[in-house]
């Protein structure tokens, strides 16, 4: 065993003065601001390979002694900066994946330096009550109802899972003792066009992907609420338990929102937990009068995921699960192990009793600070331009020869290159070109969308949640995917 | 619905130009590094009630306009100094929370901006292949042996479960398709002194608390490995499939680390998927010979968690989880939804088909620099140094009157006040006397310590993951309990 230390000075590797901190911090600082404002002129990506990349880190070992703190952050900085996707560029149009907020990224600081863990009440106590009122006033920007719970979770993906396992709890309560062969099978349906959280939550929660109805959905990518009607009197003849339902408010492909007020009204008919997804969407509910229709539907949900990493513009990770009634989220996690101590009659909310998380990290700062700093009008401006530039591009999509728009809704837009618009195509054929074509665009640099599939075919897609995106950026993306995709129609 | 933009140009309400970016950010350092000065001289925690706390936070709705964002980070900072446990506070020596590495909290930031999602390769390669390596590092600093697999998690809990998960998956692949209602009943075998992740994961992975099995310990709150071997047994001849036994490198009371090897050997027997959970203790492996003497067992895990954010002094949240074979996690968790495309020749590894997030953050980059800027060297000799100053507790307390010092491995120490030493107590009345007397000095700010229940009885309890924490402050910790002690025996 190591020797007692001998003296009360204690000297540790990673140890740095407040002064070397402070000298280190301004620099780094200095650096993203660099990084921020030489963003536009750079590419947005560099297409290289995982050899290349691989090549910059290398393999060798663990370091054996220690390196300045300086050089290793310098490094760090410049490495990154000029190897990564630039997901914060104004013409970064992929996934659904924000524009970072810069208070967001400082709010990321002051959380580290403060190291809360928002696990428990005592262990953190202004950060779960700022949790806490974050939650609630994200409620609040989507209308969702007042005295709900919830909390934040590392993405959609857990936020959603938190929603099937409180449902689960709150169906079949003898799962958490008894596990789930001392049930009847149960089921759990959406749509088609569902994101791939749901295999996963599903998987996880011991279901079985068989438990999985996928529906059907209508000519615009919604859910049809008539055949999760059938379906859920198919299982109910034969002796499957419906546990949940799901609506989409935002599919990950087109932006699609599922019909939200009829679900609701079968769900309640049949005593089925509705869940809304609504990890891109649900945002938009602030627009109010201008939201698209069904989207103030997910007032109805028992439960809903919205991601503040999506449409919020949080720094990655922030997503958030809402529970109507939050008794159902403490049923379903709360485990009281005795070395937390007894609870105490003053107690606050102790989040990890919430979740799947133990410790937790304080996600809601960047959250808070962001809804503090835009206000419910900064959102409805920034999310309504998003979407504005989505039917922007479509419009200008549509306007230019040889490419084709495709299905969106919100701040999605679809498209692909078409050689000849006039004459019948070989589908296949045109899936294989415009797969080509994005490789290349992806490459390329000059702007970055990501790929759609819709009723079988291709679409490259673009998804503008970015505030720093503008009109001009949105006008020059049709010359641009022309561009390449004469120069492959051509056989360049 | 919003109307177009009718310029190029856009105002949102998050963006920040470079300058303001610039500014916001050297304050915040500037509050950060203040911060650290001055942390020794502030009280660690401030025993303020959540009605308190609430107060400052208020309950107000979501303001309708924004605000300057300087004054938030400011307002933040202010409050959050001024209200928060302190826990890279010299002196803070509760839960096993670590001081946080500065060098961590600017990655964070660093992260933050760069804002990648390290799910997929082409979102995030730099990133990813730079958390393939810290994951890689990491095994080679506890021992786990090379060519395993691996992911960071948000810790420890997700890092067990995602273990539960992979074997679930490799021993019973039928559940991914049809549940765990097609498959014979499964059990899990932990210690009595397991950490609730245990039945958090057991729950969410729908096996139900009944197949857990507590297994007792010995005197040294280690797992006693007969009575494992005696309850496979039974299992197996009343049709149970033992599914996964868990070894604690470092249970969450006392640091105690069960029989590694003994176990490794009885599952070999068995088929048995042995997992361990180092998520506190695994790191302590680095020591080498100096290493309590089963540690290094650990090698023998088929999978592995442990906790950056706790003894490798990461900001939260970093967890992470190895498993021998890669393969299992990929089985377990990837799924190829259509919307990213299929897969590529040259592809990278998407991480998020090796856990349950599909969005990931960096956090990989925390942990790397702090590897880099310590060494494995840095390393073992800050583990080293807790050790030695929780035996340098340990020390102090048996030489304190009216003090006892109770079981502690690793860098934890147990002690308890006792009014007589001579006399035989009322063990209850003891107990109650000491949960008093935590509860005064988690008020009092002179110091923090949290609880642990040993055999049924009430320990403080102090865990030096703290690279801050130096004899100094270990040596005032005993005359601190014994005051608080003699005033509430006093009757104060
Ligand atoms: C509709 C929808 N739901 C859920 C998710 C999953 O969210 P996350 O990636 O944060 O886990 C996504 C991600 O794109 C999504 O678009
Ligand atoms: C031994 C042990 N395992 C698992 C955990 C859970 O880790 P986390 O709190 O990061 O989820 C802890 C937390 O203290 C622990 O001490």
């Amino acid at each position: 065993m190591p020797t007692e230390p001998e003296s009360p000075a204690r000297e540790a590797a990673l140890a740095m003065a407040p002064a070397q901190f402070r000298a280190l911090g301004h620099a780094l600082v200095d650096r993203i601001a660099d990084m921020m404002a030489a963003l536009p002129q750079r590419p947005v990506s560099h297409g290289e390979t995982p050899a290349e990349v691989r090549a910059l880190v290398g393999d060798g070992p663990l370091p054996r002694a220690g390196t300045d703190p300086a050089a290793l952050l310098d490094g760090a900085a410049t490495l990154l900066f000029e190897h990564s996707l630039r997901s914060g560029h104004p013409r970064f149009h992929g996934y659904i994946s924000a524009s970072p907020a810069p208070i967001g990224v400082l709010a990321e600081l002051l959380a580290a330096a403060l190291n809360a863990n928002v696990a428990l009440w005592h262990a953190a106590p202004l950060a779960s009550e700022i949790e806490a009122q974050t939650v609630r006033w994200l409620a609040e920007l989507v209308g969702y109802p007042a005295g709900c719970g919830g909390l934040l979770t590392s993405g959609g993906t857990l936020a959603n899972l938190v929603a099937l396992l409180a449902a689960r709890r709150a169906v079949r309560p003898a799962v958490r003792e008894q596990g789930l062969r001392a049930v009847a099978p149960l089921a759990v349906y959406a749509s088609t066009q569902t994101h791939a959280w749901l295999h996963k939550a599903v998987d996880i929660a011991g279901l079985g992907l068989q438990a999985v109805r996928r529906i059907p959905t209508d000519a615009e990518q919604r859910l049809d609420v008539g055949a999760l009607a059938a379906s859920i009197e198919a299982d109910l003849a034969a002796g499957v338990q419906p546990l949940m339902a799901v609506g989409t408010a935002g599919t990950v492909s087109t932006g699609a929102i599922d019909p939200l007020p009829a679900m609701a009204a079968l769900c309640r008919r049949h005593g089925l937990w509705f869940h809304v997804d609504g990890a891109y969407g649900a945002p938009a509910a602030c627009l109010g009068d201008a939201a698209p229709a069904d989207l103030p539907g997910l007032r109805e949900a028992d439960s809903l995921a919205l991601d503040p990493h999506k449409w919020l513009y949080a720094p990655i990770e922030a997503g958030c699960v809402l529970v109507r009634d939050p008794r159902h989220l403490l049923d379903a996690f709360s485990q009281r192990p005795p070395y937390y101590g007894a609870p105490r009659d003053d107690e606050g909310v102790n989040f990890h009793e919430l979740g799947p998380q133990n410790t937790r990290g304080f996600r809601a700062l960047k959250v808070w600070l962001a809804l503090r700093m835009a206000g419910r009008e900064g959102y409805r401006q920034m999310i309504g331009d998003d979407i504005a530039l989505a039917r922007r591009l479509r419009e200008r999509v549509q306007a230019t020869p040889r490419l084709e728009a495709g299905p969106g809704g919100l701040s999605i837009a679809t498209l692909r290159y078409r050689p000849d618009p006039r004459e019948a195509h070989d589908e296949a054929a045109l899936d294989a070109l415009n797969r080509r074509l994005l490789e290349r665009l992806q490459h390329d640099g000059r702007a970055w969308l990501g790929p759609a599939v819709v009723d079988g075919r291709f679409w490259l897609r673009a998804c503008i949640v970015n505030f720093g995106t503008g009109a001009a950026e949105v006008d020059a993306l049709p010359a641009l995917v022309l561009e390449l995709g004469d120069a492959l129609s051509a056989g360049a």
